[in-house]
C-alpha cells in the first residue's frame, strides 16, 4: 500500500484536537506532504495548515484526501460522505484508518468507479503474506521495543529516521500501525494481519536491502503485555533487528489497560535478545528512549541520566532532548 | 462454533490416506461420533468406518457432513459440490476446514438457505473477540507446548484428556486448530484469528470454570519457531496454564520448514515459565511427551528414560507408552 501524495487532510467536524491526532501526526512529521486541511462547520480541531476547498486542492496538486481522524467506533459519519464523494469527483483518491472499509459505503464505492480513483483502507491490507521463513536478509534493521504499549515507539522510530538521515545514514522508517502508515505513505497495520502471518508480514515490510541501508521499524506492544505480546514477538522475529531501542515511560506502574506490572528495562533487554537472536544472532540494544512527558525539566534530566548510567546505554527523550546519543552509538557500533 | 453430531465423513476422491488425515483424526479420537464415510469412485482413502449414502446417513441420525480432507490449496474441488448440495437437500449440515468458505460457493449457499441447514467453516470464526486482559480465571489449565511444530501437541492434549478422565479428573480438551475443532466439536483455529486478538481468543476458549476443572489446551507452533512464535506466545498468555507439557521429536535437527535449530528442552521450559508467569505465576512443567515414531522400541525406551532423568520430569510417548506418568504427576501436584 503506497498512498499517493501530497495530502489534503479532512478533519470533518470532530469536536477536539485529540480526535484529529492522526492528521496532527502527519503534520508533525510530514509537513511537506500536507497541502492543506478541509474542515466542516463547527470543527473543533486545527492542524495549523491552510484551510482549502476541494477544487483548490486539486489545482494545488493534491492527490489524496486523508480522513485524518480517530474515533472509538471506527465508523465514517454519514454526513461526511457527501464531502468525500465530492473529493473523488474532483479527482482525489481517499484514505482512512477507520475499521469501516470505504468500499462498504455504496456512494463511495460508486464514486470511486465513476472517477477511476483509489480507496486506501490503511487498517486493511490486500497483500497476501507468506508465513515467516526466518532467513537473514541483507541490510541493517533497527526495531523500537517497549516496556509497555503507548510509550513512544512510533515517535522514537520517526525521530531516529530523521536523526540518522541528518547524520548521513541511509535510513527508512517502516510503519506497522495506521498513523505510521499515513506518515510514511506505506506500511502495514500489523495488528490487523492474520496471526499465522505476523512474522511473514514483518519480513515483507523490511525486505532485503543494500548492506549499509537501515530500516527503522516501528515497534508494537510489548513482549510483557498480556494483550499484545504475540504481535510484538512475531514482529521481532520478522524484523530480525541488528539493533533495538527500548522505549519506556518512567511514571507508569501497571501496563496500559491491564493490571500486569511494568517490567524492568533489563528484563525487556534480556527477553528481546533471547528471542531476537533466533533470526539475528548479532542483535544488541543501542539505547533507551525515555518518555518524560509527565516530568518537569529537572526530574526528566535526572531520570534520563540515572537510567543511562544504570544500564550503561545512551539514554534520551526523543521529544525533549533528541536522539543524538543513540545515533552516535549506531555510528560507532556499525561503521560503514 | 459447536458442530452438530454425529458426523458422516466425506472423503471425496482423494488419492491417498494422508489426504484424509483430518477424517482419520476424528475416527481415531471420536469413533463414536462417526456413523460412516462417504467416498466417491476412485477414492484412495479408507477410514475404517461403514460406507454410507446420504439417505441412509440421514436415517441413521447423522447431523453433519464433514469434509474431512486437507489439501494444499485449501479449495473445494468443483466435482464435489453436487454431493455436498445433495447432502444438504437430505437435511445435513456441512463442515469443512478448508480455506475456501462454503458460503462462497453459490450452489452451496443457496442449498443452505433452501434447506435451513448450517455451514461450518472451521478455519474461520464469526466470534468477535476482545483483546486479552490477562486476569486470572478460576479453574485449572494445562497447555501442550513444543520444541517445534508438528511434534504431537494435539495428540498429547487428547491423550491427556482421556487419561485424566480415566483417573477421575474433570477435564476438557480445548481445540486450537482445525482438526482439533472437528475432534472436539468446538474450538477455534487460533492461527486464523487477527493478530491483535490471539490472547483474547485464547481467554475466550478457556473461560472461568469450577476450581477443580481442567482445560487441556492444544498448543500451536513453538516459542522458538520463527514463523509461528507470536501465535504460541499469545496462546500461552491467554491460556494462563497452571501446568504445561513439553512435546518433543528427538530425531529432528532443524525446525520444520525453516533452517532454525531445534531448541533444547530446558530452553523451552525456561522460556515458557518466563512468559507464562505473567498471567499465572504458579506455572510449572509437569512432563515431557516424546514423539518416538522414528525410533525402534529399544531406542525409544532409552530416549524416554534418558530425557526423563535429565530433566527430572515424567516422560512418556503418548502413542507408544501412554500418558500415565504425567497424569500421576498432575494428581500429585494438584490434589483436589
Amino acid at each position: 500500500m503506497e498512498i499517493d501524495r501530497p495530502y489534503l487532510l479532512f478533519l470533518g467536524d470532530v469536536k477536539d484536537q485529540l480526535a484529529a491526532k492522526t492528521a496532527q501526526g502527519i503534520v508533525d512529521w510530514r509537513r511537506e506532504w500536507c497541502i492543506g486541511q478541509l474542515r466542516l462547520p463547527n470543527c473543533g480541531a486545527d492542524c495549523g495548515v491552510p484551510d482549502m476547498g476541494l477544487e483548490e486542492a486539486g489545482a494545488a496538486g493534491v492527490r489524496t484526501l486523508v480522513v485524518g481522524v480517530a474515533n472509538p467506533g471506527g465508523v465514517l459519519p454519514e454526513h461526511w460522505v457527501g464531502t468525500i464523494v465530492a473529493g473523488m469527483d474532483a479527482g482525489l483518491n481517499v484514505a482512512t484508518g477507520l475499521h469501516q472499509r470505504l468500499a462498504d459505503v455504496p456512494a463511495i464505492a460508486s464514486a470511486a468507479d465513476r472517477n477511476g480513483v483509489k480507496l486506501f483502507d490503511v487498517r486493511h491490507s490486500h497483500e497476501i503474506f507468506a508465513t515467516g521463513n526466518g532467513n537473514k536478509r541483507a541490510g541493517l534493521r533497527l526495531l523500537t521495543v517497549g516496556t509497555d504499549c503507548s510509550v513512544g515507539k512510533k515517535y522514537t522510530a520517526l525521530a531516529l529516521e530523521r536523526g540518522m538521515r541528518e547524520a548521513g545514514l541511509d535510513a527508512d522508517f517502516r510503519a506497522t500501525g495506521q498513523t505510521g502508515v499515513f506518515i510514511s505513505g506505506r506500511g502495514i497495520a500489523i495488528d490487523a494481519v492474520v496471526a499465522d502471518f505476523i512474522s511473514g508480514a514483518a519480513e515483507w515490510l523490511s525486505p532485503e536491502a543494500d548492506p549499509a541501508h537501515w530500516d527503522v521499524v516501528e515497534g508494537q506492544g510489548s513482549l510483557f503485555h498480556p494483550s499484545f505480546a504475540g504481535v510484538s514477538l512475531g514482529l521481532l522475529h520478522g524484523s530480525q533487528p541488528d539493533a533495538f531501542v527500548v522505549c519506556h515511560e518512567p511514571t507508569r506502574t501497571t501496563m496500559r489497560n491491564v493490571s500486569a506490572p511494568i517490567p524492568d528495562i533489563a528484563e525487556v533487554i534480556d527477553m528481546t535478545v533471547a528471542h531476537g537472536k533466533l533470526t539475528n544472532p548479532a542483535i544488541r540494544c543501542v539505547g533507551l528512549a525515555i518518555n518524560t512527558a509527565e516530568l518537569d525539566n529537572a526530574a526528566a534530566e535526572r531520570c534520563i541520566a540515572e537510567l543511562g548510567d544504570r544500564y550503561a546505554l545512551p539514554a534520551c527523550d526523543p521529544v525533549r532532548t533528541g536522539v543524538e546519543p543513540i545515533v552516535a552509538r549506531l555510528m560507532d557500533q556499525f561503521p560503514s
